[in-house]
């Protein structure tokens, strides 16, 4: 029964050492946001966004001329599956994009040209849903990262929502549905 | 204390119980092995692929003419992205293929035609490494999927090693690497 006074103690401390790092880390952050975030919506590359599982898969032709592998966090892919939108507040969606090459090696094996495969990544591009913080937006917030690095060009970042606007009210300003 | 030499009767009870449920799943395997499993190789849809991080992706032309996600179970995974070949064993590639579609809707939205989303799956193909187990094939066994059900042709199960062997041998038998 003696050390209950201390363990309340220290429990206490630890809680206040967290609230100090908190308080830290956010002063860190407004300090620097071009290193932190995207412009405008302070996005940043979200953690082991490389193991999550995939929504879909696409292609984009013409200039782009990318192939792409679309993954979301838990509360994404839970969204995605069920077919449940709007998203809710917490999902947040990384697009990877690859150069779109032409697999001489496949084609010799099959006999014929028809085999594309991604060859180095282009860009990563992140979507968060918080409809508080992206209130203008659709409760969206996008960024995007080349080589791990934030894109800090504003005018790149602007084309985001005006092009994801253009979906029917219904895609919750999303491209890509789930595919099993 | 009464109530313990019950509980134990009880724990042994369930035990048991689960001994003899899975005598009887091995059974029912051992009975018709085509249900269970693809020709020549016997392999199976590896519970929870769909949740399997992303090896890659790419996109064949022509006939076949479908979008793909390769994905790998954490063995498989861990290789691949070490790019320490040849896979060890218990490592599992799922590829899941799709119909390759261009989008009206995006390209309506993007002002050209360059879009191509997955449609349908078309068919999942397994590839599991044991090295014991398919000492004949490069220690890779192989299956195919369509809407959950393996692939019943032996015809068809036996052009999967005949072109994979066509790789490097560096390649282990295997088309894909790690899309960093």
């Amino acid at each position: 029964m003696q050390r209950k006074p201390f363990m309340l103690v220290a429990v206490g401390g630890l809680f206040g050492l967290a609230v100090v790092l908190s308080h830290a880390a956010k002063d860190t952050a407004s300090e620097d946001p071009g290193a932190q975030g995207s412009p405008v919506y302070g996005v940043t590359l979200p953690p082991g966004y490389r193991e999550w599982q995939v929504i879909s898969v696409a292609h984009e032709a013409g200039n782009i001329n990318d192939i792409r592998a679309i993954l979301g966090n838990e509360i994404a892919m839970k969204a995605a599956r069920a077919g449940t939108l709007p998203f809710p507040d917490g999902a947040i969606i990384a697009r990877l994009a690859y150069e779109y090459l032409p697999s001489p090696r496949n084609n010799a094996i099959f006999g014929r040209d028809q085999s594309f495969v991604a060859g180095n990544p282009t860009n990563v591009q992140i979507s968060v849903k918080d409809a508080k913080r992206y209130p203008n937006t659709g409760g969206w917030g996008y960024g995007q990262f080349e080589n791990g690095k934030v894109n800090t060009s504003e005018k790149n970042i602007n084309t985001c929502f005006a092009c994801h606007a253009k979906l029917p009210a219904s895609a919750d300003f999303v491209f890509t549905t789930y595919s099993p």
